[in-house]
């Protein structure tokens, strides 16, 4: 076995093990070239309105994009080629932000007050959930021209509030209408050929559902119930999908607890065939069986839950807490179910998000103004950035993905 | 429910559905912006020495980058930013090319007999798998300097062929010694401080290993055995892996049949928790549980299998055959196990790509020197590109997966 250095590479030349010496220069890329986009991503500064674009090569922040309006409780979706971005404002405002250049390059104020979106499975169309007026709308995610809007009128002159939007296969969103106890999907293939939307609705599904989330496979469409005890599923392989409580006594616990922020569902994780949930207001992870979804277990935790979210090879469930133990991280091995790791990144952790093989995690500290780096094997802090009050971190590897 | 189209744009405006008419017109990217390599990939031309850089969001084939030598049986890998790709030759080049502008910026000449590599998880190292001289050499993925030299030698003077290398979290390559019925993990983690790579060797696996699988989720390295009627399987997760037969007789079938083409471990369809395998000789794709490891059914198909690849849901499996059944593919439902479509893409498949999101699947067929695109869903052809006898294709998504 051979180790080489820098200093050792002519001798290496010479002793043959390159045909020829010419092949072994090494040839680096030329600086004029442009770089990808797939390492790319974008942290929300929630109090400034403004995006910093992110490298996840080189650990750095490239710098901001500014003029996105409010930014609370933002997110956002990207582009197939993850060049381009599309943010929605809890103001109403989509914007598309293009991040090699970090320039704004277009902006609609869609609706009074918005809480998110999707992008269609074949990057066409973007699609964002509104509160005021109450229902989604269908934008041309090149030139963000409204193509459909379709109001979650569920009795008439009554419009609900709607929430939980993803995109399915075949330019299909899927969504809950929190006044309305209904869960609907409206196929938009049509309307680029001016065809109506056609709308499938899931009535009585549960009180109140308030977020939601479909699994990485895109088969189980889960929506927790703000209302009731309990979450709704629908399983979208099935014949004829209908929607199914689940876990009934999920938020209940022996003794309910004052909730201090109710978790976000987007963030569950999806680990072989369990899923880790957020317990509702107590200090626990739960295990839930995905063929039964029985409750296998529960894992006790530093706080209440906020996001608890899978590296993507799911051997580790990371989690993070509302206040006042939110500037602590724990690590679940999905193995043992132990709690191997208990990190303080920072004050105020809103948010983390993995590289997409997984060997780092960036967590969000909004009251230390930073963003800190960590190795996800060593659990060393391999970067620390400063950015202005950051809360959601999103790496352009979404593109890729389903559900978002 | 409203629909739009762009005529009736002004009135939409008008109407007071966007809070002011300039928020509604158009916001075109400008021309000038740099694209995204989210959704560009490359299609070997094996006869000419080229790849095709191709656009999956537009189908189209943007242009050859040329000079590459000896394409037959070729493999690549991407940068963490998609830019760039490192092609390996079966002649023993390690090239490395720029996919927006379409040049071939470095070229290494290796080996002598190279059949593939992978790059490692944090992207700064490049790992070829030789036949000759047997081992695998690590390079530089920034400069393609030679970093670390590992020949396979399993008794003094004596070096193994490797094949089945895949890259392992933490800066560590897994690979099978042909020769040696050993695998190996080597973890160069060390080498840019000048430490040498660390292996580690598991002896007697079974006869001449020709082929390997890591599990999406990185748990599971499995190699084919050329030598027995088995597999052989390393829970990487165990707290002490070691290497365990499974499936015996998983070959044979009651009379063996002539073997037109090994299939492609590489191709093996992972769907929830059942895996969906190429069977050896004959014409079927067997199911396997991945807990217990043991054959669930097999599911009779148009020919021998070569590549069976999993829509990235898993909801279908896609197959492709030997000569002389290699015009055809077909389609397996994983909820029925049933062949649900059979397709004619053209003549002499060689390779299938998916989407990262699904819609689409790419499929090469050399002899009618043509890509075809097909919607996942409706099965009709999206697109015919020429290209000049193709064979394998891989997408930039690569980049954000394990295991390749």
């Amino acid at each position: 076995m051979k180790i080489f250095t820098r200093s050792s590479f002519k001798i290496l030349a010479a002793s043959g093990l390159c045909l020829s010496l010419a092949a072994c220069v090494s040839a680096p890329p030329a600086p004029a070239l442009a770089a990808g986009t797939g390492d790319l991503g974008l942290v929300v500064e929630r109090a400034s309105g403004s995006l910093q674009v992110l490298n996840t090569s080189r650990r750095e922040l490239l710098g901001p994009i500014q003029g996105l309006g409010d930014l609370s409780h933002a997110s956002l979706v990207y582009s197939r080629d993850g060049a381009y971005a599309f943010v929605f404002g809890r103001d109403g405002a989509l914007s598309k932000v293009h991040l090699p250049s970090r320039s704004l390059v277009g902006r609609v104020q869609q609706s009074g007050n918005s809480i998110g979106g999707a992008i269609s499975q074949d990057g066409t169309l973007v699609a964002a959930q509104n509160y005021q007026p109450g229902g989604i709308r269908v934008f041309d995610a090149q030139t963000l021209r409204l193509v459909a809007d379709i109001p979650a009128e569920y009795e008439p002159g009554k419009l609900s509030r709607v929430v939980g939007l993803v995109e399915l296969p075949g330019q299909r969103f899927m969504y809950a209408l929190f006044d309305a106890n209904e869960i609907w999907i409206a196929d938009v293939s049509g309307v680029a050929a001016g065809q109506p939307p056609q709308l499938q609705k899931f009535k009585n599904v549960g009180l109140q559902p308030y977020d939601a989330l479909l699994t990485p496979d895109g088969r189980y469409y889960i929506a927790g119930l703000f209302g009731e005890d309990g979450l709704v599923k629908i399983d979208l392989w099935a014949a004829q999908p209908k929607a199914e409580r689940i876990l009934a006594g999920y938020g209940r616990g022996q003794q309910p607890l004052p909730v201090f922020k109710m978790p976000h569902l987007r963030g569950w994780a999806i680990a072989g065939r369990q899923a880790y949930l957020p317990a509702i207001g107590r200090h626990e992870v739960l295990v839930v069986d995905m063929d039964s979804w029985q409750e296998l277990g529960r894992i006790a935790v530093a706080g209440q839950p906020v996001f608890v979210m899978a590296r993507p090879d799911g051997r580790q469930v990371w989690v993070n807490f509302a206040v006042p133990d939110y500037n602590q991280v724990q690590v679940i091995d999905t193995q043992s179910r132990q709690v191997i790791q208990t990190l303080s990144p920072g004050k105020a952790v809103l948010h983390m998000e993995f590289t997409p093989r997984g060997e780092s995690v960036w967590i969000s500290s909004r009251d230390d103004d930073t963003v800190n780096v960590f190795d996800t094997r060593s659990f060393a802090r391999q970067a620390t950035l400063k950015a202005a009050a950051p809360s959601g971190i999103f790496f352009t590897s979404r593109a890729q993905r389903s559900g978002f």
